[in-house]
């Protein structure tokens, strides 16, 4: 038979996912050697695998380890989290905690239950590709808001907010570390944005994946410790950057009144998070590994974006800037005069991998920026990576 | 600090599900002895745990068993997968497979990809809650169908339509071993339905859980295979009945234009698929123990089936109808003069408890019905459970 097309469009859900969907093809697609700068993935390295893998022989043995779990998680997951979670800037009760699919989830989840067709959600320009996708698939308004290195801008906030003439439902930010940038909102910025928060009654979306990765300057308070408890402050959190990915396990922390919602809301998703998943996170937890292994990944993360800054430094100085993170996993780079989604296939060529600007921006901004992941490569190869990627550069010149 | 209230009303999603959801809070607290007919679970002991233990063993320590899965998949269960379909009504090709966080997701992945707000959608009459619940969510405008012992009434559904005065956007069934019916939708309905939906533009959902469960009957062919390829059949599957529950690893199949979006909407919804309750499945396929799994659980549901039917004769010949499924986990069981929701905590108080049936319908029907399962309880706490359950009935005329 001939295959019908469909008679109506699909909705095309997550569409500015296609640059780093297109990116990642290619990318697998590649057979020589390439410096993968590109996804935001801890090091393979990084991720403790041999200690998963002795909690899997006894976890994994234990009665009911493969059944439904609660929608809201696993009891011992949440008791060993909420100890984890103690006297640390997230430390909350029990009530606020729902174990979900990694802090994606916690995005989905939100926007499943708080954001209909046309409402606003402001959104940190640049962006995490997925969580202003997540929104525009509900039918969000995206207005973006500027950041620079101190986080966002809560002036241009407010200002652009005034522009618009509405308020948003929503407020989206990850304060510390951002993906794409780098940069952390300062604490002056984190106590004003909850000021406005309040005056036009929106929910603050407070995605904190990589706080726990600090590895220079002061620590500060989280949005959630800075709300003290407050209804509007939504606080996604997850243990893909932390401990592993592939597990899919995260936690939102929110007022007690809405872990109805969320377990309706998450019923209608996946019913429940892998109970596997959730019992290996469990014992990475109780078995007191967390410590050490946040520990040594600082050191090694350190170590591995000063590597990328002297890289920077050495092909970049006369013609790019750079962020300079105190944590996490990205540098942001502009290039000048170049544009970075043209450059994605030479530099592919060239044997380095990275995500173009314009993917962090649902209008496609940022053509001239670049994201690098210098979390996931080893300094010798980011040094390699950061060289090839100014041939890249030098050659898309010379056309 | 007082908590303030939120400014806004969140969504109620998945509201339908309150029922189901204030049901299980009230099990939950039950320290008795209870017989539980409530939860579509497979039974513990058909859990092959220790099998999945032993694969844990290897596959858990394998590399990259923790790291960020390929969202449509990790390839080794896609061709596991494919190799376990080969030769079945539902055999397929690659590019039709996305690996999805069990049947649940799938459900969602349709709507966020194709339901709009307002958009009409058909679901059966009674109706898996969480499939409404997804629905929902997106704004679907849902008409209920009436299923009767052949399936969904698809002349009801023509009819129903027509009244309706606009075609649906998607007609959501359980074709077979219906949750929470029981029933099976004939051959001669199957291919009606098909013709419809290609008259109408509509897609079908074709959501096929516990289609290999078949314990009794002729096997049917499924609507995927009926459809021939056809896009507008989107079909869900998932391991969650025939493996386990917890792994949270279904699939769909769909034509394979729709891969991009499904790629797309995922990455939105939890980037991927946990790695290790794919490389679990996988194992339990490549180890090829599911043939013989499938052989001993359809034996032991078809002794639990025909235990329950032997208690209702016992307990309830004289005032009540119930189903006779030839394969899956549900009897639907729909008792004279008797309000089953008002029956529910009278039925915890004697020890057993069981789904009201007007959780199964988004306006709240089937008041005099209920959903028992049979799967996960053995044929001794079965006849226990059914004797339980009319002295509820008996306890509740009596006031």
């Amino acid at each position: 038979m001939t295959t019908p097309t469909l008679p109506f469009a699909a909705r095309a859900a997550g569409l500015v996912g296609s640059i780093i969907d297109s990116s990642t093809s290619l990318l697998h697609k590649q057979s020589h050697d390439v410096v993968r700068l590109a996804m935001g993935s801890p090091a393979a390295e990084a991720v403790p695998s041999e200690i998963l893998a002795g909690i899997a022989a006894t976890e994994l043995s234990a009665p009911g380890a493969y059944d439904y779990a609660a929608t809201e998680g696993d009891p011992p997951l949440q008791a060993a989290l909420l100890e984890m979670l103690h006297g640390s800037s997230d430390q909350t009760t029990a009530d606020r905690l729902t174990i979900t699919a990694g802090g994606m989830q916690g995005l989905d989840l939100f926007c499943k239950i708080f954001v209909d067709p046309g409402d606003l959600v402001t959104v940190e320009s640049p962006t995490y590709t997925n969580g202003s996708a997540t929104a525009l698939s509900y039918g969000a308004q995206l207005l973006e808001i500027p950041v620079d290195d101190h986080g966002m801008d809560v002036d241009a906030l407010e200002r652009l907010v005034d522009e618009a003439g509405r308020t948003p439902k929503a407020i989206y930010t990850i304060p510390t570390f951002q993906n794409p940038s780098g940069v952390t909102m300062s604490l002056q910025r984190r106590l004003r944005l909850l000021e406005l928060a309040r005056q036009w009654g929106s929910m603050i979306i407070d995605d904190d994946p990589y706080g726990l990765l600090r590895f220079a300057g002061e620590p500060l308070p989280t949005l959630r410790e800075l709300g003290g408890g407050d209804p509007l402050v939504f606080a996604v959190r997850t243990f893909s950057k932390i401990v592993a990915p592939g597990l899919r396990v995260g936690w939102v922390d929110t007022a007690p009144e809405l872990q109805p919602l969320l377990i309706n809301a998450k019923q209608a998703m996946d019913t429940c998070t892998n109970l596997p998943g959730q019992r290996l996170v469990t014992g990475f937890l109780t078995g007191g590994h967390l410590d050490e292994h946040l520990i040594k990944q600082r050191a090694e993360y350190k170590r591995r974006k000063e590597a990328m800054h002297t890289a920077l430094e050495e092909h970049f100085g006369d013609r790019a800037r750079w962020t300079d993170p105190d944590g996490g996993f990205f540098c942001w780079v502009t290039i000048d005069n170049v544009d970075t989604t043209a450059l994605f296939e030479p530099a592919l060529a060239e044997g380095v991998a990275f995500i173009p600007g314009s993917a962090f921006s649902p209008s496609g901004r940022f053509t001239d920026a670049l994201r690098l992941c210098f979390a996931s490569t080893p300094p010798d190869r980011i040094h390699q990576g950061v060289a090839r990627l100014r041939r890249a550069v030098d050659l898309l010149a010379k056309g």
